[in-house]
């Protein structure tokens, strides 16, 4: 029963599950105490943090452990701005960031902060050009006060406080020019958050970034640990109440049988990363490859070369994400969907949307360590069958010409109350009914719309003309 | 080699190890996702959640869990806060809660809030009418107006937003009038948060208390899991970035594994409690009373009734206590101490400094389940001579008389730049030079003299006349 799903989380490696027992049995004692327990498990927790500082690349002294990786990005994001209250309240975040670091920064914003979020192409990748532009220098440390303004308002936030980027994007799996933003970011003064959760299995975060967070359970290590890096030099001023724990920058008994299994799988997987790498890369080509050929109207989506090695995501047209979740679960593969009707929210994968693709039918593979060739192939044996019954479950609710209305050249949907994939549906099975130059309009009130649509557009060569409200505006070409 | 400090930390409970075990096969997934391996870590949540509850005493949904007791009450402090800020912002603690409650209370304080801190008695045990005193209603749910001045400044703060009261004492053990205090919060309209990190493993808290917290790690569960219960009705506005796990009141990946764990451990170790604490509470028993016995200038101090089975505190005069945790260590007691030698800022516990014992040579044990009268024997055999060794190694710095001058009938010995407990040593060993009636005046600089000067003139009836600066004045009686 193939789990497609490691992006999420993976199984602990055996070495980490080794590990682990060992310090259950070495490690349950509190750090803090003078008793041989407390030594002990002091040795253990001093152990892990050079462990994980070398496979992080930084100082022991650097590193924290902290609960998960959304404390470490919820962490870092406000020590650091507090740390940097006077020269400016501006933070800049990549429009593809995990939610922990948007959530965070919508939190900024709550308490009077101003946020830029840096644009994505189609594949889900910053320019760094871009992202250096939305850079605002100024305040007491600007190196020159002219340029701060470029990429942005001047007014509200002052200078920027914090840039955020991710090593490689954790829903497409595009690798993000870091090295170059932190370039960009140390030439204007300001400190970079790389978020790398998703890369840091795969190896080191090259660039001079100046704090780095993770997350255990990304790298086949338990759930409960994070790890937030701080280089000396970068200002920072933990927030909330804070107790003596891991240099006062991650509060609570330390987690340190899990600490250890971290760290132990850290290094496991990283000794690991190429030979499986090498392994998996074509595996992620081949679906990359195939998917399209066999399924039709599907997007393959993300960076085709700039990417993990593991991780491969594609829309399928006129398909409920969820109904193929569950189909595809029913035959025995777990994967993962950035479509709106698997969120609890209803709004599609705010990755996606950045990127302009489209949202509907969405599936992610992200390979745990060990995934073999013929179980991809088996994937790519169910897959077609898969989409197609549940397209078919959808085809009944027919367009009628009850639904569409208008005159010649230009006809109207009602899909108002429909939920995506049914809007982009309804639109596809009417505009061969317009001549070319005619226009269709679709009423939705589905949020995936405004990402779909346009993105169906795309694939299918048809002009978006835009949307006015509930009503989007679709020209046949 | 027994370990008395399970109220640091404890091994895993047999029970807890084997749900670890089973739910790291079994729940490594995110029960976020809707794959197989996601459903069913969510029935495994699910699972815990109720059991937990159930050990509680609450609804399942008004329990979350957190990576660690720390975080639980943190997040219930800010967000009880936060949702009463209209009522008024006064917190009103015990003076003797968890450096966590404490820092909480900091963090409130600094953002421009205000604090009470309940006193206690000299067995470290508030008074449930004084505690009501302290409340302030007032305000927009006030029931009467002149009520809220009664017990502290009108100005500043309004009405008390939050009361907080632990249901034991960790560092002496004392039991608190949970139910008493519950009460009168409850008639003053102001909810009450119980830190029961150290009591849950013993039984459910009673009283009718709004929210509780707690620590896994206490009741040998693994480390990396707290949990919060908030009733219904209580107004609740979590702070920070927020995410969708756990209700939205405790952000990050759920720490799954460890928390089945957790709740199969609360639930076996509430089952067994009622006859380990059959057993430990005479062993307990014959600690107090031993130790003064055995050992001479011994205070035990905690309520000798009112308190946890398993926890025992008493400290040595003339002694330093760290000493005196590396001798123990060193015959193969683990024991933990609120002395100022041993704390990292070299301050005495603030529970003690609360209380108005003595601090100097100070020893918590705090039996694990499990622990036999054999054990505790061995510990009472070797106490004495260990006691005698550390106090022996202090006896060369005899207080000559090139350290003490003055008048006959009064005599100042200058102990400044000397640590707990050189400075009461001195003390002890010149009062009998001045007469009856005469004064010695102690210099000292080290925080815990203030403390433990006036804690040595109470156990040996002296009169203590105070301090002006160093300067610490003690009457011979």
């Amino acid at each position: 029963m193939p789990y497609f799903d490691a992006a999420s989380a993976a199984p602990l490696h055996p070495l980490a599950r080794q590990a682990l027992l060992a310090a259950l049995d070495e490690g349950w004692a509190d750090p803090a105490r003078l008793h041989r327990e407390g030594r002990r498990a002091r040795l253990l927790l001093d152990a892990a943090r050079e462990t994980a500082a070398e496979a992080v690349g930084c100082r022991p002294d650097e590193l924290v452990f902290t609960p998960s990786g959304t404390h470490a990005l919820h962490t870092a994001v406000a020590g650091a701005l507090a740390g940097r209250r006077r020269v400016g309240r501006h933070l800049v975040v990549s429009a593809v960031e995990h939610s922990a670091v948007l959530h965070a920064a919508a939190h900024h914003e709550a308490a009077g902060g101003t946020v830029a979020e840096v644009p994505v192409d189609r594949t889900g990748r910053v320019v760094a050009e871009e992202f250096a532009e939305l850079l605002r220098t100024g305040g007491p440390t600007a190196p020159s006060e002219g340029r701060g303004t470029a990429g942005g308002p001047a007014s509200g936030g002052g200078a920027t406080a914090l840039a955020c980027l991710q090593s490689a994007n954790h829903e497409v799996g595009t690798v993000q020019p870091v090295g170059d933003v932190a370039a960009a970011c140390r030439e204007a003064g300001v400190p970079l958050l790389v978020d790398a959760a998703q890369s840091l299995p795969w190896g080191q975060v090259g660039g001079e970034w100046s704090m780095l967070a993770a997350s255990a359970h990304k790298w086949g290590g338990p759930s409960g640990v994070g790890l937030l890096a701080v280089r000396k030099g970068v200002r920072f001023a933990p927030q909330g109440p804070g107790d003596e724990r891991e240099s006062g920058r991650s509060p609570g008994f330390e987690n340190l049988p899990a600490i250890v299994a971290a760290a132990a799988s850290l290094r496991a997987v990283q000794a690991e990363a190429a030979a499986e790498a090498e392994r998996l890369r074509p595996l992620v080509d081949r679906v990359r490859r195939v998917v399209p050929e066999a399924v039709p109207d599907v997007e393959v989506v993300g960076d085709p070369l700039r990417r993990l090695p593991h991780l491969v995501t594609f829309s399928c047209l006129y398909a409920d994400g969820e109904a193929l979740l569950h189909a595809l679960d029913a035959v025995g593969f777990s994967v993962s969907s950035g479509s709106s009707c698997t969120s609890s929210t209803l709004t599609p994968s705010h990755v996606l949307r950045a990127m302009g693709v489209l949202s509907e039918g969405n599936v992610r593979l992200s390979l745990p360590r060990g995934t073999t060739a013929r179980e991809v192939d088996a994937f790519l044996d169910a897959l077609p069958g898969v989409v197609r019954s549940v397209r078919g479950h959808l085809a009944p609710h027919e367009a009628g010409p009850e639904r569409a209305h208008g005159e010649a050249d230009s006809l109207t949907v009602d899909a108002l109350g429909k939920r995506c994939p049914i809007p982009v549906i309804e639109l596809a099975k009417v505009i061969d009914r317009v001549p070319v130059g005619g226009v269709v309009t679709v009423l939705s009130d589905d949020e995936a719309a405004g990402l779909d649509i346009p993105a169906w557009c795309h694939m299918r060569d048809q002009e978006y003309l835009g949307a006015e409200g509930t009503a989007y505006r679709v020209r046949r070409r």
